[in-house]
């Protein structure tokens, strides 16, 4: 965690508004790295923020997410939309473990300044990726993209989570790989607003599909009046389907403003990037100087079995909701 | 989250520790519903903890993290071991999209009383897995198994750091995946106490093991006073190398003893714990009748981008670390 002095926040926020691809990437740097220059950074970009769509793209690997997602970038490029990608995946070619094919691809979008493509490295920290990914949003949403694709691995909780910072979220799926239940295990049917069975060429393409929409309707039955999510296919490494997917996007996106779904979505991601802030202060002050001591000490005590884990930390909050900047007596006696 | 009030939670955690199977479900039920009676399940369990060996079990999907996880089932109750299985996989079969064979390979060891095997179902909130994954050991460990296994699938921040919970943990990799580079990328190279390459039948066995032990290599030559990993090989479903994988394990736990690095993870542990319960209080709190209305308010100031997620959060946080018994005025003046 570099705390650079240096940085020029206010030049730095004006070369990413002017489309500086260096100074977007040095600003999602920030992010990641939890610079303190974040603070200047957020307090800058607040009036800009707001305007840019942005849309969700998970699915297990192997589904094509990325083949998927440069599809998606294509088809936007074309309607003239300025598109910026955030690959929240560590297994995202995105993120470098690239194959040779979607590495090429890669580059077609790297010589276009209408697109923005970035991967999100996860910080170890508890809640790094949900700490970190609706800030790098509101940096490129700040900078003028039209549209954000934010492409996650659809395993794992947080990156579910982050799939719901979406106006709109894909789940993307592949022919014969047991979906159904397997979706409806991690949690990603509730997710989607819009279902995609990529490689459609392949055999047990319809079957898939015809999963997907039972299960989906399964859900209907209670709920009438909800969204009813479409489910469609694609050939993304063929640009095949991907008219469908606008279109569903789109409607997707008139229903949202229709039932106020957009402001509560917009507002539910605001409060929870609020909140990731929120805690991770408080748990810096818990890893503190202060802090550390009370928590190391809670830590033996219930290592070695003479009190529980809530004890213990009943004790460590009790401490933090203290003024932290006059350490009790009860503090100072406990050494590291 | 239900608050079952009829908990008797001594006559439970009593018929835990003498085995019972259906009690042990019960109190990791209550872990992952976050049920208030854990407070005083865990003051009951706190004297019997620390007792076990905690064994991590990780790897991609596909590598064969079921199929070893009850190879080394096999091979522990053959020592007479009382074995606890964690399955904190959502793509895990143990979950219950399961592939035939591997739900064969379970009725099986349902049969054996001296295992248990129990999948983690991820609640949706922020750190679930996190929070929950350590205080379900916390009851297996209590209950009296010598040895616990927790399987995650090794994609995610979050299964990487409930992987480094373990006081040894196993990486899995499989043939021909491309793997030092991918292993690198989402972090696994770091937890990984034993490099198993599964599936070693196949082709590219050897160049898999031969890459990991670059890549360890490369590690070691900074840092060469470090346990070395090794990188076995295991054919898992005919129970292939799993002596060698024993006698790592033991050779492991011989060296963190002698290293104090046992103590060390221990502490790392109950630390975690403790850090994730108190950010669960703060965070309920935050979540509150009362903080919630700062909460919300805070969250639509930043969403129509009159104020930054920064300052909106230092007002939470404010809020929170003041007496939460007495509301401020401020608060009051919010509505939702």
């Amino acid at each position: 965690m570099l705390s650079r002095r240096d940085v020029d926040v206010p030049s730095l926020v004006a070369a990413a508004r002017d489309g500086s691809p260096r100074a977007l990437g040095r600003l999602v740097s920030l992010v990641e790295n939890a610079d303190p220059a974040l603070r200047e950074v957020m307090a800058t970009l607040a009036p800009y923020a707001g305007r840019a769509r942005v849309i969700g793209l998970t699915g297990s690997p192997g589904v094509g997410k990325s083949t998927s997602t440069s599809m998606l970038v294509r088809a936007l490029r074309r309607q003239g939309q300025r598109v910026g990608v955030l690959a929240v995946d560590p297994s995202s070619p995105f993120s470098g473990g690239a194959l040779l094919g979607d590495r090429i691809r890669l580059v077609d979008h790297a010589l276009d300044d209408g697109v923005y493509i970035r991967s999100m490295a996860s910080r170890g920290h508890l809640g790094g990726l949900a700490w970190a990914t609706p800030q790098a949003l509101r940096v490129l949403d700040a900078a003028g993209f039209d549209v954000i694709l934010v492409e996650t691995v659809g395993v794992g909780q947080s990156e579910v989570e982050i799939a719901g910072l979406a106006d709109t979220t894909i789940v993307l799926l592949a022919p014969g790989m047991g979906d159904g239940v397997q979706a409806a295990k991690a949690g990603i049917l509730e997710v989607g607003d819009v279902f995609v069975v990529n490689k459609a060429d392949r055999d047990g393409a319809d079957a898939t599909v015809r999963e997907l929409r039972h299960m989906i309707s399964l859900g209907d039955r209670t709920q009438p009046h909800l969204w009813r999510p479409p489910v469609l296919k694609t050939v993304a490494d063929r640009d095949q389907g991907v008219e469908d997917v606008l279109e569903a996007l789109e409607k997707h996106r008139t229903w949202m403003e229709e039932q106020g779904e957009l402001e509560r979505r917009r507002l539910l991601r605001a409060s929870r990037e609020v909140e990731a802030i929120a805690l991770a202060q408080l748990r810096s002050r818990m890893s503190g100087l202060h802090g550390d001591g009370v928590l190391a000490e809670a830590a033996r005590q219930v290592s070695e079995g003479r009190t529980d884990p809530y004890s213990a930390a009943d004790r460590v909050v009790a401490q933090l909701t203290d003024d932290p900047t006059h350490p009790t007596t009860a503090t100072e006696e406990v050494s590291r």
